[in-house]
């Protein structure tokens, strides 16, 4: 069967909801995180990223991508204002909770309260943590990277506190996610489950 | 059972590969993709990258980290000299030859030969695809991004065409990655299948 082409110039022609789909779906496996945040008032704010990604290991790094203008306003609002936020995956329990928090509530109401998730939070850390979440992370914001070619923002946030579920945590330090039925998800709605096929040996010439 | 906790203390004195393998898988899962690129001499080079991020559907843009010190340094000076790169997806089939990828190979071996990928030419566009992968992006390189904080590379590349099996794409325009075994990575060697559980409506207050 031939394969299905799409140059520049059909991609721009191409019907709305389908080119955000085809584009979104494009990159691949993603691992969806519940980003909590809190602002100056104590409301706080929980919300679905897929764009997060690993910066560096030493100190230790995670990237993600924030749209100003899209529902995840409140959430950079309150990480500029904080100085912190949390990173929580997403399990098969809580999977159709963590998508819910993609809905447009206005910032009085919190996606804690609107979908039943349960807010926890750590001695000496401001923003809140997702109590049902397997791994939890408590991250400090290094830097703001605006994209001028798209008016994006990339947030770069250092891993203060790592708290997972210790059944997850292998001897040499690995994360088995696949445990615990941490869901893998790609383009805006399709979530998956995951299976080990094999951790290969470091690659060698 | 109590989870198990590291704060920012622990975590900078944990034994090294200890602290990569943990640093390194608690971002979860991820795509793998092999980047095809090509020098002035016209010798190909083939990388595999885990940290490819969604940056915006419209203009189609796909960021990704690169470490320059790397055995990834070849793939960088590639995409600044000739500012176009390819994006290849990962099938079961070819996971061991895409992990292969990693090893150092000095410049002067392609790791299209060394392992065996077939590269595959468009007209008009300068860098290889990957023929045996399910999903293929021609991307041109629109900024890079130094991070001060540890010298990695932030690179937005824009898909100018993407070409995938037609059995892989939905009426809606979302590409079922699963469809041909394309696997999620966690980690620096853990290679995942996916199951897709189910795709959720838009999400409303």
């Amino acid at each position: 069967m031939a394969p299905k082409q799409f140059h520049s110039e059909d991609i721009a022609q191409l019907e709305q909801r389908f080119r955000t789909n085809l584009i979104n779906s494009c990159g691949g496996f993603r691992q969806p995180m519940l980003v909590g945040t809190i602002d100056e008032a104590c409301q706080t704010n929980l919300a679905l990223f897929t764009s997060i990604f690993h910066v560096g290991a030493h100190p230790p790094m995670l990237g993600m991508v924030v749209r100003p203008d899209s529902v995840a306003r409140h959430t950079l609002e309150n990480i500029r204002n904080t100085r912190c936020y949390t990173l929580n995956t997403v399990n098969k329990d809580i999977y159709q909770q963590a998508h819910q928090t993609s809905a447009r509530y206005p910032k009085e109401v919190s996606e804690f309260d609107a979908t039943g998730l349960t807010p926890k939070y750590n001695t000496n850390f401001l923003a809140p943590f997702v109590l049902e979440s397997p791994l939890k992370l408590g991250m400090k914001l290094i830097q703001t990277i605006p994209l001028v070619v798209n008016g994006t923002i990339l947030v770069i946030g250092e891993i203060m506190y790592l708290e997972c579920e210790e059944t997850l945590l292998d001897a040499d330090g690995y994360i088995h996610h696949e445990a615990t039925e941490t869901i893998a998800v790609a383009g805006l709605d399709a979530y998956y489950t995951t299976e080990l096929i094999n951790r290969l040996p470091y690659a060698k010439p």
